[in-house]
């Protein structure tokens, strides 16, 4: 079965919350859309641990890839159709990049990724180059369809204006998870007027300007990523859950190498230990799998691994202060120090954990990470840069901000026997406590 | 510690996409909201396979019983306090109820339940009243309070009002969980003014009743409850699943029987297999845990296990067409017979499921399962009952209805080789399929 | 100039709460609402004098119908377009019968017909093939254009199937102001999904029908206008405010044909008292008008002129009880003796209003006023009423329903002097007042 | 009658698309909203002419003023309810002078003021302190009651903490208008987490403070309070439709000064013209009243005049460019001596018009208008003021962003034959028009 242009005879419709309904015409779409590799998405949280603290954020990476590509389908079908500097021929490609833009993400990405040296990108590129149903779907475009697509998402695709679609400062994956983790944690924050961004899109040469009309609504989108970052994306309480996942991890790896026996052997992250992890084991990995163990471990007699497991199943997290890395590293020593002395290990007890975000940026060439700046088109068809027109949007503009806390388990530190001579001590250094 | 009025010195909130905020300001709460029995809920979906139809609905237990809690809290400190016929001194009462009804839920509660004959008000009841960290959360409010609280839950308390608040027809479970399973999903229906509904309720000696005035607003409510129902509850897709899984559990328990040698054994399965299962057993159940088996599962040699895994994982799922019991038998038999010639087995791919529901009832003492009427309360001070004031309820009142379809796998039969002389058969017998 | 098919360079938006945003393409759309007859529509509430009683509801006829012309650009540029049955040809058609279907409307219209014995279609009809700004632009498309739409919008035009979609029982104009009035009253009635809707509406010969899977959208849309009906427009204080209107405009037209002497003589009026208003004089009416008279008559010296109009003005409305006109007949005739000898005009102050509403019919052909009925299209391609297939909708299916009430000024009732031996007996009659 | 605490025996709800319903339990509110001044601001739109761009935004002062009431009730019911500083006394004087803080506005307040050297906030003090039906049932509560809530409202009432309530840089007007002009107008700016906000508002000695953990709420509200007013409040096109409705204002005074001979005599202007309006008269302007002058002025012999008129009726607005007063004062100078030439007057027909505004300012004292600023409550129980904890606010503190745009008639410009050699010119001049 090959199908350039094959179309279902009747248009399927997924419901949506964010986006009330996502559409399918394409049977290249419905069948990717049905193959395992992309099911298994529905297994894996869009925002790792932030369920902790936003009870409501249960939402898969299933959810996030189907409206990623809903929002493409719209600006291609609705608004860049037949507009000069757009190839229909790109449709299809887009279509499926904007689908499968996630598709190599892992159970908590985000720690999975630290612990051990990952990067889910490189499996986005795995799966769909590699020997998978997701590729043998593609494979009936044409041979190099794969191939197309995977640089699309990589960034390395020839035609730049396909390539800003999938990512740039203001790409439809963005627009996405703004509104729809705003949707499932519940805040206010994360509305702006998609709409009206989508109606103002227009195609360029190498890449998506924005009609100069469509500033405000521009701005908006901004300052909803600003509050959506710091109230939601780096919340100390899900960073506090992140914490403990990450010692989990560290922990069984660590017990691992040293020939502990496990009550329930980690056979699934064997590979994952010794960083040689295959694609076909890198694909059973899911969170009802890390979970699982999880469960498990809460038995195991390593009083540390089964400690932190209970405190991650139990939502029973670590408190934090404000850390100022450059005036309290001392006070980090000495607590470091106290810990020790008071058996509490701070490998896994005391840790440093920083958040930081550029809200927006102009263009910096040759910087570590370039970011394409937003581009207005003005009605004299000349393009500016955002930051140039908007007032507010400059303000914030290449600022980046930081924050550091210190979690440490306030219920260990009180429980132990007021005959530990550290304990009052390490209560007055962390005194500041207010959560 | 005990807390009878024990308050938190700073009232705390869950961020509710529902009800914008849950409010906790007693102790007692916030402790049974921690304790592992309780967290245990996030693990367990609300709509169990409903997410393989409508991808919103990943929402957990957890999140419901927080909203039915909320309800109530509203009910009390907003509507009831002050009074006559209300008892402030049943509040936390109620509200322990409320936060805790659903504790006994297991994972897809509704096949398991069905499968291996168990029924999750038991181990309410038994969490409640056992050796958990519950029941130790509850006890320090007096050593009859879980009792208390249990028999709430199982509608024996000697209080009706306090009962009839947490399940009547106009609960605050079913009006938490048709708003809930709306808003997740993203259908519009379960739409209806709980705020006025709220503001309308009246404490009477032996169950709560409804103010005249807001009848509307109440049959709207059971207008959304039939919608939801019908829409979402019963989905022909939903079902599809649930057949599915239920299969899937009838082969791992017949493998067992049969000593199958499984490669990854059932091991959490065990005492259910024997319907002897114990409160800890029971507690270690959660959706990751059936999942991992199920993903397993897709690697066993027993090909029905592993093809039924594989599809209820991939979201293969199975086709339907309506049936009709009375006329259609002799078809379904003449199916049963082509099916096994064709090495289909029958009694896993071919599957009957009913559903049926009655949208309100009015009293109809010493029924299977009497269902208590919704009163309003009139100008004059008398009770009517709701359908004897309102035609459109009155309209649907105690009227069934119930939905037949016959399940079957349109790929397997398809794939089936052409030589195979019922394939053809099969297909036309089927033929009405029409999705 | 002339535009069959004149395109505007650039596509206009109107920012609409309803349906987010209305799109106007054509350059006749785009005329027609800059006529002077159009934009007088801004001046004529949709609602009259409910916002009397939901303080929202302030929206004006404007909105309504540039709403409603949405829709049906909607169905046609969305749904119908290169499907069979449909002709593009009759695109422009429907869209200027949508926009204008209530152009004839005249201010506070429901009371206004009544006493004046108009009727808004007639004006409708008059506007569009007169010597107006309107007819002038659409005579632009043919000469025998504005007859064209003016057919549509009186249901006589030979393509029914255009005529469906303006005007039967599921219509653009119904969708349109359910949606509109709950949002601007506030109520959470109102809502149904009428994307899915749209999404399902086909085109036959004759009619519009809908697909059967989107059956449960139309049941929850009949429902929606069931609510609306009884919790808005029937409203009894909306009502309460129309009985003082209505009794407004008859006691000036009984004073001037009386010779009365006006301080502010009802020069606007004139023709309308003597039943032969010119189109010219009827397009100067518009509720700012209105309003200004009832302001200026507040100082007449007539009473009852001066008290209506002061009550309308500061909404001192009057009460009500429900009444029966089978058993209660006596009651009223006692009562309007009494209001006579105790010197209250119970022509003006003692009235019953009665409104009554079918929800959905079926077909009943010759019947007063015949209701096409809604026509599913099953999956056989065969066509089945509405009632035949959902029970709700048969369970309220030509079931008219009507409410009857009585209203009376309390307030002056309760100021006649005690002396005044009706008082008394006229307040016992009225007891049963509960509001 | 008076009514110290007299409370309403059953409480009064109204329901409000913005806030869910508004509750009245006091009878001293109910009874100010029935008093006709009260109800009068039913007749004058909350945003003027701004429902020439924004259709939805017909909303009325009545509204606003409900929805600043309830919003004032929730926080001293919900928040300030026994906490530290608060004096419960005070309760009633708030709600009051929250209910009547618009009281005075008329007809297009921004007009009528600027061309009548008008100020609403006196008028406001002259009906709470003169003989009128609000006074009367101020005065039940005490002789002085009145000037005290005359004093809130000017902000010159002794407890600062329940001025800065009423007014300061996040008073309850304010929340109220951002949130209810945003959903009347369909745009989605003008969301934030009022709820949140109200939750975290602590009462200080002289001000309401914020609790440092909402403080990202309260940037969303600044953020969502900027972008209203670029996108909405000073919107081109309805300044557009506010210089035509001055420009008539001016202009029937001129002529009235001239004596010339109106057909209809502005009447309810006289005393506006002659700038000594007396109370009475002034509660007689409302919106209704100025509608009906302009629709009978269309027929006046004055041409401008009746131009004017018809072009604020029929929505035919002036057309606009930016405009640089340092810069083009040149053009503009010339424009004025073509547009004189041509026979089209300047003073009525070419027209600067300016907005700005200052998003939020710190404390700068002794300057023309003091604006309070917002301060943090932090966890040390320190106060800091908001610019210089929030970097987002910190960027946009103390900056005017002014606006300029150039208003002309391009139709009657277009329109002078081509003959007119200063057409050509004219035309040129303005040739950057881009709308």
């Amino acid at each position: 079965m090959t199908y350039p242009n094959g179309k279902l005879s009747e248009e399927k419709v997924f419901k949506d919350p964010v986006h009330r309904y996502v559409h399918v015409r394409d049977k290249l779409i419905w069948d990717l859309i049905g193959t395992s590799e992309f099911q298994r998405l529905r297994r894996i949280r869009q925002l790792g641990t932030t369920y902790l603290t936003f009870h409501g954020a249960e939402h898969s990476r299933f959810n996030h890839s189907l409206g990623v590509y809903e929002i493409i389908r719209r600006i291609i079908d609705d608004v860049f159709r037949e507009r000069e500097h757009w190839n229909q021929d790109e449709r299809l490609l887009c279509l499926c990049a904007a689908l499968l833009h996630d598709l190599g993400h892992g159970p908590f990405s985000h720690s999975f990724e630290k612990v051990f040296h990952l990067d889910h990108e490189d499996f986005t590129q795995a799966i769909i180059l590699g020997d998978t149903e997701v590729n043998h779907v593609l494979r009936r475009m044409g041979d190099d369809f794969p191939k197309k697509v995977a640089e699309v998402i990589a960034k390395t695709y020839e035609n730049k204006l396909v390539v800003s679609l999938i990512s740039s400062q203001i790409d439809a994956d963005r627009m996405d998870y703004l509104q729809r983790d705003a949707y499932y944690t519940g805040v206010s924050y994360g509305h702006f007027d998609m709409e009206r961004i989508l109606r103002v899109m227009r195609p360029r040469e190498d890449q998506v300007v924005i009609k100069h009309s469509g500033m405000h609504a521009v701005e908006d989108y901004i300052m909803s990523r600003y509050q959506m970052y710091w109230q939601i994306y780096f919340h100390p309480v899900t960073r506090s859950a992140e914490v403990i996942l990450t010692k989990i991890l560290h922990r069984a790896k660590y017990l691992h190498q040293e020939y502990y026996s496990f009550k329930q052997e980690p056979v699934h992250f064997y590979s994952l230990f010794e960083e040689e992890i295959s694609l076909r084991d890198y694909l059973r990995l899911d969170e009802s799998v890390i979970m699982f163990y999880f469960q498990a471990w809460q038995d195991e007699e390593d009083t540390i691994l089964a400690e932190l497991c209970r405190r991650f199943l139990d939502r029973n997290l670590f408190k934090y202060i404000e850390f100022n890395p450059n005036s309290q590293m001392k006070m980090w020593m000495e607590l470091t120090r106290l810990f020790e002395k008071a058996g509490i290990d701070p490998d896994y007890y005391l840790v440093v954990d920083s958040s930081s975000d550029l809200p927006y940026d102009f263009y910096r060439p040759g910087e570590e990470e370039e970011r394409l700046p937003i581009h207005l088109l003005m009605p004299n068809g000349e393009l500016r840069e955002l930051s140039r027109e908007s007032e507010i949007v400059e303000s914030i503009s290449g600022k980046k901000r930081t924050d550091h806390k210190l979690y440490f388990p306030q219920d260990l530190i009180r429980n132990l026997p007021d005959s530990c001579k550290e304990k009052e001590k390490i209560l007055q250094l962390l005194e500041q406590v207010d959560h």
